[in-house]
């Protein structure tokens, strides 16, 4: 069974990493819920340490999860339900939590392109739920990686990560300040980028793509769309057809028609 | 300038639209926020009231809206900031919401389908915010009308209505307490229903769909997928391809992906 640990340095630690500037300098996060933490753990994230509450852990997922990485060296923090329910945002806390050594990359450390492989740029997010489902949608159409560029929501953040159900820690996540560095490193790497925006010139299903070629979908926040500076600096630039009242749609909705969209012209070669 | 109104008796009115009972035998709902407000009033549904907060109110949008709405009748209730913020689950209150004589319809008012007519059947969904982004994806892709299905989520729950941005007022919602009467409407109306789920026959790509024939999209819990005797009754059955880790996708990226693929090969004539 795990190996004891300060509990209460553990949730010292874990209420510090609800700041930004924390996360960044120190390349560490906090994040919650069973799929999260073990995914942590399937994608080879170092763990700092795990934090449980047995009066709620009844998973066996979760326990066996725990068991593992205690019997690889890692502090297991037992924290009473009443300090793990301040902890926690779930409404009913699941009991299983983790400190990680985990932050997003540089854009030098994501992987080159193949032929048929995708890629999202998010600009200036604003919502972690949102960039978190955005994750997992990316992963979901298997993108070889995502880059989360400007001055928005943290991918580290923990509804980021929470929502991402751990696909954060599955697939290769970038971030950047500016946008155009993110375009700069697509282009040296031939990949072709296509901003999505209301006013885009083609349509998703008319919008011609040559074979062969990595894409890159460039999505912008919610309420003002890409920066214009953006939109313009892409190769190509796509509308999706809005057939209701609504004007856009949620931005993992989004991200989701597009790249499965790319994935299908691939995958059958039209 | 909007006619003055008791705002304590339309606070508490909004408090007790919290109840789902209370709203169901009232045919009424609490909305919160300037899109889902100025929808609702696009869309023609019947305000019993607005409750405004003056120190928040700056959009000349929401102050437009305010004065028709005034214009023709409707009680507006001026609210001070420390109750308004109370009242609003915004982190920056807009300073816009209603009170609204509005129910998801029953299955025999919603419209009859068209050729082309695209629906969702959702069952058993949990999150009211996970629903109302579903709404406002199949309103994106222009379908004919959502069947909520099931014992979850209640179309009319506040963060339903105001993650769905309002399209909820503009596209044809029901509710059905049984699963199997969705299904019975869907046969009886000449709607082919597809199952969504892991074990899908065909995917999404895959799957033949006869020209002309209007579809029903049946997406089922995310944590337990569809009640197998759901998914059994259904004509036909499709996976969406996951291409990475994550096992599945969120609902409402779900419904965007499967909605905007059907809508394709209807404007593309596959």
């Amino acid at each position: 069974m795990p190996e004891a640990a300060s509990p209460r340095r553990w949730e010292a630690r874990a209420r510090a990493l609800g700041d930004r500037q924390t996360r960044v300098a120190e390349g560490a996060c906090f994040v919650e819920g069973i799929r999260a933490v073990c995914e942590a753990m399937d994608g080879g994230v170092p763990f700092e340490a795990v934090l449980i509450c047995r009066e709620r852990l009844r998973s066996a997922v979760a326990i066996a999860a725990v068991d593992r990485l205690a019997a690889s060296g890692v502090p297991c923090a037992e924290v009473p339900l009443s300090r793990f329910a301040r902890l926690s945002e779930m409404d009913n806390p699941v009991g299983l939590a983790a400190v990680l050594r985990w932050a997003p990359l540089p854009l030098a450390a994501l992987p080159p392109p193949e032929a048929s492989s995708l890629y999202v740029i998010a600009e200036d997010l604003g919502d972690p739920g949102n960039l978190g489902t955005l994750l997992r949608t990316a992963d979901g159409a298997g993108a070889a990686g995502v880059i989360v560029a400007g001055a928005g929501t943290d991918p580290a953040h923990r509804r980021c990560l929470r929502a991402s159900l751990g696909t954060a820690f599955r697939l290769p996540v970038a971030h950047v300040a500016d946008p155009a560095d993110a375009l700069a490193w697509a282009k040296a790497a031939g990949i072709r980028t296509l901003a999505t925006s209301a006013h885009g010139r083609q349509t998703l299903w008319s919008l011609a793509i040559p074979p062969g070629v990595p894409l890159a979908a460039v999505l912008g926040s919610e309420e003002r769309g890409l920066r214009p500076e953006t939109a313009s600096a892409c190769d190509d630039s796509l509308r999706i057809p809005m057939l209701g009242a609504a004007t856009s749609l949620n931005v993992a909705v989004a991200a989701g028609v597009i790249l499965y969209e790319l994935r299908r012209r691939g995958a059958v070669n039209l």
